[in-house]
């Protein structure tokens, strides 16, 4: 548990998956600024969130997707089915990079328990099957424990980011060890509800889509309102709506800003057909640039076609 | 030509396609009550459009399409190319039967010429093949002139509704003889814009939309535009837009008014993807009864969806 | 009437829309070559028709559409219901220019009567309008007609080809007088159902769908058929069913030969879901060349996937 | 690590997530058939289906999708991404009921460390922080794992079925712990290809579709060619392809047999279009009944398409 004071902290405290050391860690640093915040660890992305919804902190840094293990569930589920809403108001993209960590003197051949967090231990899966064969695998609650437990001599190794090692004074037996190399995780920024900022041109924006029915054509409708109106999406992931297989909901990512009018009017038509729809923020994109917004699609024509509608409307001509 | 004056008429004249003793006569009647109205005939649906479009008449009763022969192109034309906008503000459909008219005396043994317009002649084509083979069919300006000229002697049958034999002292030599019986057409009045009358619960909405793209997904992109807000069509013919031979327009009946919100955001939609979208009106439909609109297409879903999305976006919480 | 013998003719006989002098006889001989081919006119397309379909000819030249008035009713509708199922063979383009003919000597202000066929006559009613207004227009069965009757002193002046001029012995008083200039008139020979001529990497494909279902998604669900498979449509004209107003069958044209794969598996998928699907022939393109086909849509393709399945189906196994 | 023999066992020996007592043991049972089966448990989905890889057993029994967490990512991928082809021969639904299980004796202020399996804590995280506020979670390999941890004194509490208590000698301090109680797994077994049972008229058909192009008009492309042909989706699932964000395949449970006529053609069109497409078996279905198939899309239906269009293809006549 972190240490928190019932008093809230200054205006920019954050909560993070902690403890310090972990990818989490940095990407806090980059969505934050080091300077003046404060940054405080929490054993679990819930508590971390929990921690944000009380009014502990301004904000909490959460992991939303991996480019191996692909949406984080934990954040995701606490995203779409939250109480208090929350919004996406920053995001950050941090390569990961694994190290087998090792008590200095400890050799390959001394190694056998290792100590790791869950998804870090699914991007190892191969290369401990592979290498270090015969070894146990403990699941700890982050990468940065699995470091420190090494360092308590409770585990022979940990796999965790280098970092972690220089924290805890552990050597690296092996370098970027992950089964796919080039894995990338992107954090995001969670605050309160506030007004979407500026849009830039490069934007993203994030919601979740419960479907009014449960069947295969209600999906391929709420794709066409985004197809139509030149919205792409730049992730689209079946969640179970918790209450029996089969029932989804949809988290989506889709470029441009909720300012943006063939956003904004996608997100009604949404709104009309489906039992739910959940804002989860419009932010400045950090990866990749906005594909050009299609001919008949963009502000002004939007603009011009409710002039001309209001035109004939009230005077039956254009 | 008509009888016109240069003056103006009073405040109730209508042009039609004459002379009396036709469908069309019949039809305007029907359209303007006709205790009061003056009713001016015209040689042709251009002409009496013309004569619209000049200020000489408040209305033009034409015909616009016939459940045999399709859309009557030269009103399809006129209402699509017109210089001066006109649109539709009432709609009647009247069965056409025709009758093989003679003067008294004349037996079917007797008849070597035949006179009638050439929408009559094509939907009675196969009777005068198989019942008066080799006799020559003459193309008149509407049926009601074929019945005059054999009147006068001219020819030695008319094509034509039975009330212009009435008319020109004819008799009826057989009854109803057209190839596929049950025909009826679909008459307008056409006038110069005014602001749409108030939604009824079952209207038409009538316009025409050209290609930007002469593509076969451009008509793909507008049908879906129609469907995802679940406006039904009633009608759809495409027509050369008079370039080259490929290079279409199409022209849309579909249930709904102007003021509906899913016809109205459904035209939105066209006027930002097409390259032109021309709106002929919105009047009480006169036949069979509009579908449910379905969920999450009612004003008041559109309604409580521009909220929503207000609300979000000055406050990023609904 | 066209003279005719009851023996059929030689090898190599068309019915044409005659008479002579007549763009559909210049089409004609475009169409089959005038060395040996014995050409019949006819007074009517559906006279034509029936020529071919008693076996009185080897072929029938027919107009099929024109790019100012669109599809010929006519022609479409003896091709969609025919008794006898007819197919097209091949195509051409004829330029259509009409010429205003009068008898050597007659002056514009002589002129108070003149004939013409009723698509020509829609072709010039502005000009007959603004150029010689106060004239009454005469309705004929074929241009050709219209300059016969001239020479014969019936009427003052025909709208007609210039060649009929020649043929008659009339002057221009003037040329191409068509409200739209560039207009072009696609012909189309029509002959007894034979397997298809090789594809040639640029023809054409004609059918006619009838919905089963009276609503607007039936025609979405058709037109999603032939965009999913790459297939272009180049005409698609709705169609009354001879019912009542608003039931529509759509005669279309598309890209690329049935034995195409991409063509002939969008062909069966609309067999399964209209009424009826009417084959109407594939043939080489005249106009234009065909689109790339689509990544996905080649006949390799085709036949690779079908392979698959066959594997998976056998085998469990790709 | 599972106690196997490099020789192979007899014809019935299933892998399995060990150890004895989990709810992948009764699903286990379940699929296979207790009497003659040997199950052989593994410490991990990878290494359970290892060894079906390596030919050391007949079939694996993995957890495919959970009610409440969604996918298990580790099956999805080695499914997805495994060099051999492996296939699903069948499925099942087991409910996931979680008890807290304790040393007899041991109360709920006793318990400080707490042991589970991450799956089953993502299940019961709130009850977790709610009731038992202040205690520790240790992730382990699995939750009769973590009974045994318990048992054996290193934690205070499991989180684990009934079953791992009644194995290990634990009581149940409290039953059915899950946030969201309902839960339900579906696993299913996996085996070598195989031809597909016979068709039962209520199958399910697995797939993974890899997209050739990496922007959202593919997805809908897909979903268009399952919806065109009738074929309800009742499981998608975008995966990352481990390369970068932003890549996705797509995991698919689709209603209906490959062998069902609308489903291959649908699977085939999908190899057209997709870069890879992987099938991954057709089986009975375990869990509801199929959706009727809709009008067009039988197996006659398809026939009869098919020898419509050979029909065509060799006479020109239907």
């Amino acid at each position: 548990m972190p240490s928190q004071t019932s008093d809230r902290p200054g205006p920019s405290s954050y909560a993070f998956l902690g403890p310090a050391g972990t990818f989490a860690h940095a990407a806090t640093q980059a969505l934050t600024g080091t300077a003046e915040a404060t940054l405080v660890p929490h054993g679990s992305v819930t508590q971390a969130i929990d921690a944000l919804r009380a009014g502990l902190v301004d904000g909490a840094v959460v992991p939303l997707e991996n480019s191996v293990e692909g949406g984080v569930p934990a954040t995701l589920d606490e995203l779409a089915g939250s109480p208090t809403p929350l919004i996406i108001a920053a995001e950050t993209f941090l390569p990961v990079v694994f190290d087998l960590l090792v008590r200095p003197g400890t050799t390959q051949d001394d190694v056998a328990t290792i100590a790791t967090h869950p998804h870090a231990e699914a991007q190892v899966r191969r290369y401990l099957l592979t290498e270090l064969p015969g070894t146990t695998t403990a699941l700890v609650g982050s990468t940065a424990a699995g470091a420190e437990a090494v360092r308590n001599g409770e585990y022979d190794a940990a796999v965790a980011p280098a970092v972690a090692g220089e924290l805890y004074g552990l050597d690296s037996l092996e370098h970027d060890i992950a089964d796919n190399p080039g894995a990338v995780t992107r954090f995001v920024l969670l605050t309160h509800p506030a007004p979407p900022p500026a849009p830039t041109g490069n934007d993203r924006t994030t919601l979740v889509a419960y479907l009014k029915h449960n069947r295969s054509g209600a999906l391929l409708e709420i794709l066409t309102e985004f197809s139509g109106r030149g919205v792409n999406l730049t992730r689209i992931e079946s969640r179970p709506t918790k209450g029996s297989i089969g029932q989804y909901s949809f988290s989506i990512d889709c470029e441009g800003h909720i300012r943006d009018a063939r956003v904004g009017d996608a997100l009604t038509a949404l709104h009309r057909l489906c039992a739910e729809v959940r804002y989860l923020g419009s932010y400045p994109r950090q990866d990749g640039q906005q594909s050009p917004v299609p001919a008949g699609r963009t502000d002004p024509e939007f603009t011009r076609a409710a002039a001309w509608l209001e035109r004939i409307r009230s005077t039956g001509e254009a």
